[in-house]
């Protein structure tokens, strides 16, 4: 074990006597010789946030091992294909409030929303028409899909990760032996900023309750189930955009209002119907009694993203 | 997996819109269900500082998910012999400000310190005046110690847990294939109240500094040594006192007024010396340059521990 990094500093503080009252200033104090200033300003205002916490909660010692505990398991159930720190941050809401912060919009801009601890980057090209799908993973739906610039101008050669889960409201990396990506797909807009695409009709699927936050969720009473939803992914490799995480949630579904960790915005809710449309059946290769999901994205440029970043940033 | 605990709720917020400035409200009332008030409480306490935590720093999504990566690390590096969440929260100040506030002392009471992540229950019974390490391990050190109450009382029959690095500045269960406990010993005071035993000279060590923690440590230009210190921990099986967790540390420690995990109180600072005396060196079957150390532990009664945590309660 190497220790050659560390000194001992002559102008550290005294630390013979920390107390409940100056201990939050004495830690800021042994913090302050961080080179990075963002770094050292971040560990500030964790020393004072997290000193409060203890102290207006007076938190017991059996508490604190419980939250050790607790900690330490969601470290470790966590792998490849499960994030539970993200989860734990989902319900907490804070994931949707670092995204909100991140990636403000203008009002007539498609909103941003979690990414979730599902995407992968393997998804494999679809050729606008097909399906991300393998066959007799749920009920077909036909995704119609447009993006477009605050100015209605639509974008072509958009790329766009799409993620749902199946049927069973479970995606491809949560099944054991996945060999290849499914329920996935990387689509490419048209000149008229169209891209289209089959998919399973999305249902509603509950978050994974088998570990610590699972078991959190129970303690809070709270219900774990997110409502029916379709992860999408969008950036422009050519053009000054912002790129969008978001997802489109079903108007119907009975968890639209109670999502388990707080990713619904009103826009980016969506009606899903049959296709009924002749016409539309024919042109798309679906059947009449298909599914269909109709929306227009709206990207935000990095200009209009900085603007709103900087008003932030005054406040 | 099973999600039959989980019932929508009928007066659940509705969430369908959340912002930056109305999340915590609603987080809140999700939360507000929980039948535990204690719970309640400590998640909307938790609930108000994360997020003004966010909001105040404008944490970016880059540090965000950086922070994600730095817990789940904590959570995987940690054993049955390594606790990464501990040693987190000692270099944050949590840890002795948790033991702080859930064990007030009178003052000419022993203050109590943090335990730290090295303690073990299987530490073998050592008669008085034996040692508690095995041969070779350091330099040979006699502690000469008594226990009593407020009021000066001896008290017999008091039980100490001791514990200590060798003279490498390693705890035996940092060692692989560690078989049995070494430099502990469970002890017990005589009907004077006295308890000694031979031990090696406590030394200065590093905290692991090969995990995340003492990334960060680096990070924030800290040093990662604690002081040279003994463990105790003491409890009286037949009498009302607050059991007692507290260590000893050496006066001319370098590190003693810098100790990476804040540990350090003066009411614990003890001088560290030659035995010289040949009587005592003959009582104790010790040479006169072997080391000494002479303290003088008091224990708080329990009433006098539920007086001094009402005040706090009040405050």
């Amino acid at each position: 074990m190497s220790t050659d990094n560390y000194v001992v500093s002559n102008t550290s503080p005294q630390l013979t006597d920390l107390t409940v009252d100056n201990i939050t200033k004495n830690i800021k104090l042994v913090n302050s010789q961080t080179p990075n200033p963002r770094l050292k300003f971040l560990m500030e205002k964790l020393a004072d946030h997290l000193h409060d916490y203890i102290r207006e909660t007076k938190l017991t010692t059996e508490e604190w091992t419980e939250t050790i505990q607790f900690l330490t398991k969601c470290g470790q159930i966590s792998n490849d294909v499960r994030q539970e720190f993200i989860l734990l941050n989902d319900i907490l809401g804070v994931s949707v409030l670092v995204d909100a912060l991140n990636n403000p919009k203008p009002s007539n801009a498609t909103e941003s929303t979690v990414l979730g601890p599902f995407y992968t980057d393997d998804a494999e090209d679809v050729v606008n028409g097909e399906s991300i799908a393998s066959p007799g993973k749920g009920e077909i739906c036909l995704v119609l899909a447009t993006i477009k610039d605050t100015k209605g101008k639509p974008i072509h050669g958009a790329k766009i990760d799409v993620w749902e889960t199946d049927g069973n409201g479970l995606y491809d990396n949560q099944y054991k032996n996945r060999d290849k990506p499914d329920m996935r797909g990387r689509l490419t807009t048209n000149k008229d900023g169209e891209f289209y695409f089959k998919c399973v009709k999305p249902v509603s699927y509950a978050v994974p309750i088998d570990g610590p936050v699972g078991k959190l969720l129970g303690k809070l009473n709270r219900q774990a189930y997110r409502p029916a939803h379709i992860h999408f992914r969008i950036w422009i490799p050519e053009g000054d955009y912002t790129d969008l995480v978001t997802a489109l949630y079903l108007q119907d579904d009975p968890y639209i209002t109670c999502d388990a960790v707080f990713g619904v915005k009103k826009n980016l809710i969506v009606d899903i119907g049959k296709v009924e449309d002749t016409a539309i059946a024919k042109k798309y290769d679906v059947d009449e009694q298909d599914w269909l999901i109709r929306y227009d994205f709206v990207m935000t440029t990095t200009d209009e993203t900085q603007a709103l970043l900087s008003i932030s940033e005054q406040n």
